[in-house]
């Protein structure tokens, strides 16, 4: 299995291409689309729904391409994690938390064999062209050493902000999801001696375990799915409702 | 197969996370997906769609997860058609028109069968952990019976307003498409007896078999591929010329 | 497998009703959607769309429906290329770019065997009721000659204006994808003597291969992943900032 994941939208044929790309190679592989709605260049966002959802899905290879430097000195990269799953993308930080979430980076080479490109390499769809042809072959069972040298320098992304005084949580957004939920930073279990009452940003808010045990239109102080602290509002968009975005910090007083 | 409905959206990892929690417990079955764009927490819309597509798909198992209860107590169930196609999700109503349209419910279950569900069920996201696993097994031929005990009082949506008087058909706006056609709650049929023109919400339109037929950006009353009657602009949005919405009333007079 | 471009949106069940009649009659058959995006009754969006992508996918049955004909004296048809390739699909010019990228048109067919039909043809859905059954049958080894007969006069779209004077290249734009890159109608072979910078409608321009290339929020001018002369902001929208759309006439001054 092949999970995809972009920013490169759904009303083009680029997400078409690249699954072609690797239907002519592998064709008996499935190729599981995560999304491609991915917001264009959102390096961080890709990370964090890539990260999130692999937990989800059989072992296999995970191709994700959200790369603003394509085609600029930026390398592409290839992954294995020490579950055995592989990765494959531009070497930006998209693939690192995803690796982290299955058991950490075991190893992670540098893709110059052109071999495994396509026989001609656009300067702008490297999806196409490079990273969807190696995911092909590397889930076709080809070893991750024969496509370029090992590297140890793999890009990071940046720490997102969290801080835990007393009375008080602060947390960085990290995503908000399509329902306008609010996914902070902080994991699930600093919000394990929090009370049933809190304020979010001055906002009161229920601490409980699901937007439904909340009156319709309440924010909603709870755990995720994905096992991080979240804010939400019952029937509505905690995001709207409070004017929230990625990167914003909220606070949270008990 | 198993067919997948949703409120989730295509920007996030839920849906695939879905498709996921299915293929590591039956990787060769195939997951058709019909929509997850039915808008956060509309029961009454996801119904529609539904029961409007499972008769053109293949007999399988069809899941389908638009729960704003999630998490309370409202029950999971899965429901057997008289045709031998199955259902799963949350007991809102979702799932009783499309299980009519395949010959009815033959038998209903309250999902209470732990073993079925993910290892940790979280309190938010039961199409992961509870409502795809269930989905899955069904799809690999494990009984009904065994998912839990059977019940006969499953939730259904209330009917939508047709009334057909001399001169005048008034029936609820069911649903609005993609192209803004409005779909009416009363079937083909009530038009079968009206005259080439006729007025709707007092503006003149054409009855007639397809968009086409009329001068560009006239009105069309016809009988849709679903089998209701519709209200279209060929090449425009009806919805929009008219200002309708899901619920309104229209008045065909003729 | 099949190839599947509309414009029927994501939001209803008619992609889906399209894939199961296809999967009642060839179910061994892969379904690989290209985009369903196309604005509705764009023809032309539909046709670059399709032509563009289906050079990177497997040889099959390519199936395209964006159709505000639907149900009045417009033919369905079926064509062959010259590589072995079929499309099924209205006769109103969507087909006929993407035969002619895959070899050029060897037979065309006017689809008038209603044995290969749905049992009830609707007057508004040919998707569900004629060319996914058709597609289908393709796909499974029926000839092309048993679906009708074979026609010469195939419906084209018009040229799209290209003028190169010394000095300048005017183009008429072709389409925009989702990052807003302008692709025009010029080959990317009418820019290879084009010097380092230039003017895009009287806006300076980096000549180069791709956005990374430029500063981040300069405008470039490249030949993109298409083989078509085409206008980026790196970082940025080039249709929203030169205020571009399909149909307009770009010129570059060198």
């Amino acid at each position: 299995m092949i999970s995809f994941t972009t920013d490169y939208g759904l009303s083009d044929g680029f997400v078409a291409a690249c699954h072609g790309a690797i239907a002519r190679l592998a064709p008996q592989v499935r190729v599981l689309d995560i999304t491609h709605l991915i917001p264009p260049g959102d390096v961080r966002r890709g990370a964090v729904v890539l990260a999130q959802t692999v937990t989800a899905l059989p072992q296999g290879v995970h191709l994700a391409v959200v790369d603003p430097g394509v085609g600029t000195a930026r390398r592409p990269i290839a992954l294995a994690a020490h579950d055995g799953s592989r990765f494959v993308g531009p070497d930006n930080g998209l693939l690192v938390d995803a690796a982290e979430a299955l058991g950490g980076i075991a190893t992670a080479v540098h893709l110059t064999n052109g071999e495994w490109f396509a026989s001609e390499v656009s300067a702008t769809f490297h999806g196409r062209d490079i990273f969807a042809p190696v995911a092909a072959r590397l889930a076709g069972g080809v070893p991750l050493r024969d496509a370029g040298p090992e590297i140890t320098d793999v890009v990071r992304l940046p720490m997102l902000y969290v801080e835990q005084i007393p009375g008080r949580l602060i947390a960085e957004v990290q995503t908000i999801d399509h329902f306008g939920n609010v996914q902070l930073a902080a994991r699930a279990p600093l919000l394990s001696t929090l009370p049933a009452t809190v304020l979010v940003n001055d906002t009161p808010a229920v601490h409980t375990t699901t937007f439904g045990n909340a009156p319709a239109g309440a924010l909603v102080l709870l755990a995720d799915s994905a096992g991080y602290a979240a804010v939400a509002v019952n029937g509505g968009d905690a995001a709207k409702s409070l004017a929230l975005a990625p990167g914003d910090h909220v606070t949270i007083t008990y």
